[in-house]
C-alpha cells in the first residue's frame, strides 16, 4: 500500500498548494508534453508527484513527457485533471496516477481535489473513500450521464438531444471516468491521450467500454451501452 | 448573523444526512409544488429548513410552496439544488435559501453540500468561505462559462459552437450563479422558479444580468456580456 500512501499525501501537498491563494499558480506558461499550454499549478503539482514518485519508478506525465529512472514500472499522471476548471474556481478537478508494469496497467489512484474523494484499484483491492475523513459510500440511481467535451462536439449534442438524452458535461475526463460506475454513462469525443485515461479505465475496466476512433463510451448496464453505441457510432 | 448561523447549522445537518448512506433518500416521491418529481432528499432537507427558520418567517421552497406563519419575512428555500446529481453522487450539489422582506431579496446563502463551500450576502457583508474549515478564497482568471441545461436547449449549443465558446454544463443552477462573478458568464435557458434563482441573483447582484423570457445571462465584463447578449437573445 506504499502507492497508496504516496498518492494521498501527494494529493495532499497539492490541495495546500490550491489553497494556499497564491494567484500566481495558474499563469500559463510553456505547451506542455502533451500539447496543452501549462500553468504553473500543473507544473507545481507535477513536481510534487516527480518527488514522491521518482524512486520507484519511471514517470510520463503530461506536462513533462517520459523521464525514464531505469525502473520496471513507469508511473502515469495527470498532475491536474481539469486545468481550466481549477484555474475558473470551478470545484471539479483533480489528479489521477496509473502504474504500468510491462505493458499492462496494474494500479490506478483518481482523486478529486476539490472534495478529496479518491478511487484506488489494484489487483487485490478498490477502494472508494476521502483523503479527509472516513467517508461511507453515497449512493447511486445510475442514471447520469456526463458527457466530456460536449461544447466540441455538436454533432453528439444533437444526436443526444433528437434521443432525448440528458447529460451533464462538467470538464475533468480522468474524474469522470473514475465515476462512470456510479452514471449511466461517461462519454468523451476528443483527443486522446494515455494520461487523462489510463487510471479513470483501469479503475472501472469491469463496465462496458467501448474506443473507436477518438470516442470514449464507457457504460455500466447493457442495454444503455448498446443503445448509446448505436447512436454514437452509427449514422 | 443568526440567519447566517441557522444555515450553516442546517446545511450541517443535510450533510450528514447525504452521507448517512441511506439508500432510500433518493426515492422518489410525489410531485412538488415546484413541478419537479420530490426524492425522499429533498423533503428531508427541507424539513430540516423549516425546523430552523419557521419561529422567524414564511417558508416558501420547491417541495412544499409557501407556510405562511404570519412573520413579516419570507425565506425562499431550495432544499436541494441539482437533486439529479446528488442522487447520482455527482459532487455539484447544494441548498439555496434567501431572505424576503417586502418584496425585496435582502439577505441570501446558497452552500455546495460536495465541498462545503458556500455564499453568504447581506446588506453589509459578502461572505464566501467553507463550513468546515477557514478557506481562502481560490483565484479565479474568469474564462469559464456555465451553461445550465444544456442538454435541454441545443439550439444555443449550436449558437455557442458557431462562435467557438466553450462551456461546461455542471446541473445545479443556484451554484452555478453564485460561481458568476468567478465565471466569464452564467446562461440558463428554462423554467425560471423563484426558489432557484433568487439567493444566487442576490448575492450576485453587483454583476451584469439579463433575464428576457425563459433565457438568464450573468456576466462580470460588459464587453462578455454584449457579446453573449447578442448571441442569446438576437437571431
Amino acid at each position: 500500500m506504499k502507492f497508496l500512501k504516496n498518492c494521498k499525501n501527494a494529493s495532499k501537498e497539492i490541495i495546500k498548494l490550491i489553497h494556499s491563494s497564491n494567484k500566481s499558480i495558474f499563469d500559463k506558461t510553456q505547451k506542455g508534453f502533451g500539447g496543452d499550454i501549462s500553468m504553473n499549478i500543473d507544473l507545481l503539482a507535477e513536481q510534487i508527484f516527480i518527488k514522491h514518485f521518482s524512486k520507484q519508478g519511471n514517470i510520463y506525465s503530461e506536462e513533462c513527457g517520459l523521464i525514464d529512472n531505469k525502473k520496471e514500472i513507469t508511473f502515469i499522471i495527470d498532475p491536474i485533471d481539469g486545468s481550466f476548471n481549477i484555474s475558473n474556481a470551478f470545484p471539479y478537478y483533480g489528479s489521477s496516477i496509473a502504474v504500468k508494469k510491462n505493458g499492462k496497467i496494474i494500479k490506478s489512484f483518481i482523486i478529486n481535489l476539490a472534495t478529496g474523494d479518491y478511487f484506488y484499484k489494484s489487483k487485490k483491492t478498490r477502494i472508494e473513500n476521502n483523503i479527509f475523513y472516513n467517508k461511507k459510500v453515497t449512493s447511486s440511481i445510475n442514471e447520469m450521464i456526463l458527457f466530456e467535451k460536449a461544447y466540441a462536439n455538436i454533432d453528439i449534442c444533437q444526436k443526444l438531444a433528437n434521443n432525448n438524452i440528458k447529460y451533464r458535461s462538467p470538464g475533468a475526463l480522468a474524474l469522470s471516468l473514475a465515476l462512470a460506475h456510479r452514471c449511466k454513462a461517461v462519454i468523451f469525443k476528443g483527443d486522446i491521450r494515455e494520461f487523462d485515461i489510463a487510471a479513470g479505465l483501469h479503475f472501472n475496466a469491469h463496465l462496458n467500454i467501448k474506443i473507436k476512433n477518438d470516442i470514449i463510451l464507457v457504460a455500466k448496464r447493457k442495454k444503455d451501452f448498446n443503445k448509446l453505441s448505436n447512436i454514437l457510432f452509427k449514422g
